[in-house]
């Protein structure tokens, strides 16, 4: 053991400080192994701000680490000098729910699904959803401004959070854990640490919002002629059906074969399988039925030309059902081995443009399959290409490069974002030098030199510097 | 005209640059004139930065003026140097606006009613709304992070903002005008930049959320016993009506004594003054009937014995008459005089121990009247001192800091904010150094300093540096 670790863990309880176990650090994707000088587990904020102050004197560099779900190698040093890796592991209280405020007060190594569960308990909804959830921390989402399922209506985690607890880099702990709806006391500090994966400070807990729980929920298939239809509908239904949408999901046909080809017990919902299609989810609060409003949106989505079939689910097991389709894409795409993939977003108006370009664009390059599906109420798509039926992703490893950048430059071209939810991690770095804004590179760079000037915060994630 | 201003007037097209008016620069409440070296009239985003890389050079202060309405002198410069003026008042454009993706991009200097109108116009709805929403422009809204009447279901100006254009104090121009929903490309310079009241740069124009307009609309008073039953009443109508209500007012007795007494023409929603009472606002879609989902609240909360009176605005015309009794309690409090005005959040569910345990307090310190009234639904009170009946503010000069310092003391004390909505400005410099977090106001200082080296923006106003 060096001599900073063994005299950080002379101030530490003993056991907070353990090397890294092998394959405990690697990346969900396979991609990288992670270093560590070795793993800290402080169980508290006090904790937390003794090896900040300690790293940032000695100028060890920290990478924290919360569920070790982020898909950008954000919690991954794969390369330069083994950092302190900081787990939130044990820092997992729900600190307080306050029902009657929609508010609850989580420490940042609180899995997703516990919060979620938490809320419910008390008869609220915590929204953020994603696949991860079981697995997730809500540092790491809050870290990486984690999107989902439900951003539509709720928003992101940027939008959940009220207040924040974190950990600067000199050790000094912000306490900004406010609970209020409105406070406009000074720059916007909660903001820049949400989202700054790691990089100007740990986030130890957060105030978050809940909601009511919807008293009833629905959900639907529609088959739609094609992207501009899916809009449509959407405009449609929320004229109909207002803030009651809770998703709105694009699915396409080639998504659809996919789970044919690697899932075949999986039920799908239409017996002839759609070139597109829509998952809808509603929530509703008072006498409202939604069933009977997803029946009235099908009939002038019909009249209108824009859905030509539709199937709602008739149960809540059937409901999961319809939900188990979408959430088994991913599933699907990770067995067929994609080329590349990308979590792009484009302004709403130019997603029907947008695909059928970019699929002409890739074609040119080779015998491909986009899978084109996700968030379409947040014009953020998941646009993932994929070797052509019957071969394998290896022999496309030279057009691969080509690939990513032909999507990434038409996503600049169309005003887009290369990370629409998933962040820039160490992966993306090139991709924001290349596609972000000069002018707030700069800005980026000169607050993260004036926050951690020595730059121990997960160095050589989102900004080179 | 000084060398600088001479050579400032030869980059800009004439006219640009001229002295101020008299009067001009007046805080809306009369307290303080501005000081000015020349007000700018920039007609352009490079305009401005043409300005802006001027004085960063020379070291010549400017301050950012929108449409002056800010109720905490962040537009006035009172003492130090007299600064250089840019006043937005030339670049009013709507840029364009996108119906299908709900989205407006207007210049900073647009009226905030202007860019309401142009919403409405193809049948969207831009929901900030506020008292001074005929001359205040949006990008002093978005500077000031401004709230008013409609947070509760929309959320504040920041909520509203997809993206932002701005130029950076040495003149470099930030295009951050991203129309989209999802972005996780680095750190959050929008949310940085607003809120900031232009002490890091000068918003130049924004990309805004719009949303559908409600196909039906009603509102409601209801007679409630204390602030308890106002909350619990929030929370069932959240039940019942879930994301319909739009606003939910909180009016007290001696806010509509007020009224009584400064603005006897007004018609008053109950014949009997009561000693609470809410104004409750809703927008529905679809084929939902509001007046139907008022009246069925009212039935529950009465039965549940929250409501002990109400009306129900029978049409349009009738709704905005129950508008214009919430709106003119400000001119009732302008009238009357108050010793100390306070724009206050706590948490939600503590408010009904704030409201009397503030009142005791003050009573203490002399024989005052509190009108407490405001936004509960998102925890925010204006919370205002006047004299006790038949007397004038005058004769409490000497308690009126111990009356804003009682005040501002309690609402640190139950973890709340001293500016809830209108900001820090040059006014409340010194709360913020006494209330806010001391690593929050180090780390905001880095950001100033990182991003304002010469500190020309806005000196003064929110941190004194």
């Amino acid at each position: 053991m060096s001599d900073f670790l063994a005299t950080l863990a002379a101030q530490l309880p003993h056991g907070t400080l353990r090397p890294a176990n092998p394959g405990e650090l690697d990346d969900p994707r396979g991609r990288h192994e992670g270093q560590a000088l070795a793993v800290a587990r402080p169980a508290s904020t006090l904790e937390v701000s003794t090896i900040l102050k300690a790293c940032n004197q000695a100028s060890v560099s920290v990478v924290p680490l919360g569920g070790g779900t982020g898909l950008v190698l954000g919690q991954v040093a794969h390369d330069g000098p083994a950092p302190l890796v900081i787990s939130l592991e044990r820092m997992t209280a729900i600190r307080a729910i306050y029902p009657s405020e929609n508010v609850i007060v989580a420490e940042a190594g609180a899995i997703l699904a516990d919060v979620q569960n938490a809320a419910q308990g008390v008869d609220r909804l915590f929204p953020l959803s994603l696949a991860a959830e079981g697995s997730a921390r809500i540092g790491g989402n809050l870290a990486t401004n984690a999107g989902g399922l439900n951003v539509l209506r709720y928003g992101n985690a940027r939008d959940l959070c009220l207040g924040l607890e974190a950990v600067l880099p000199d050790g000094s702990i912000w306490n900004g854990l406010k609970r209020l709806r409105k406070d406009n006391t000074g720059y916007d500090l909660k903001n820049l640490m949400i989202g700054s994966e790691g990089t100007l400070g740990i986030i130890t807990a957060a105030a978050l919002r809940l909601f009511p729980q919807p008293t009833g929920e629905a959900a639907a298939f529609f088959v739609v002629p094609d992207p501009q239809a899916a809009l449509d509908l959407l405009a449609l239904a929320r004229a109909q059906l207002g803030e009651t949408i809770s998703a709105f999901e694009l699915i396409s046909g080639v998504g659809l074969d996919f789970l044919t080809e690697t899932l075949p017990d999986l039920r799908q919902p239409f017996a002839v399988r759609p070139e597109w299609c829509v998952l809808i989810d509603v929530g509703t609060s008072g006498a409202l039925d939604p069933f009977v409003m997803l029946e009235d949106l099908f009939t002038a989505a019909f009249t209108a030309g824009l859905a030509s079939d539709g199937v709602i689910a008739k149960s809540g097991s059937e409901r999961a059902e319809f939900w188990a389709v979408r959430e088994s894409i991913p599933e699907a795409n990770r067995r067929i081995g994609s080329i590349s993939s990308h979590d792009i977003s484009v302004p709403l108006s130019t997603i029907p443009a947008f695909i059928p370009e970019g699929i002409a664009a890739l074609r040119e390059l080779g015998d491909v399959r986009v899978n084109c599906f996700g968030h379409l109420g947040d014009g953020n798509l998941h646009y993932n290409v994929f070797p052509a039926k019957g071969r394998d992703r290896r022999e496309y490893e030279d057009i691969r490069a080509e690939v990513k950048r032909t999507v990434h430059d038409l996503v600049h071209a169309y005003d887009g974002s290369v990370s629409a939810e998933h962040g820039i991690g160490r992966l993306k770095v090139e991709d924001l030098e290349r596609y972000q804004d000069p002018v707030k590179l700069a800005a980026m760079r000169a607050i993260k030199k004036a926050l951690d000037p020595n730059g121990i915060m997960n160095p050589g994630a989102v900004l080179r510097i």
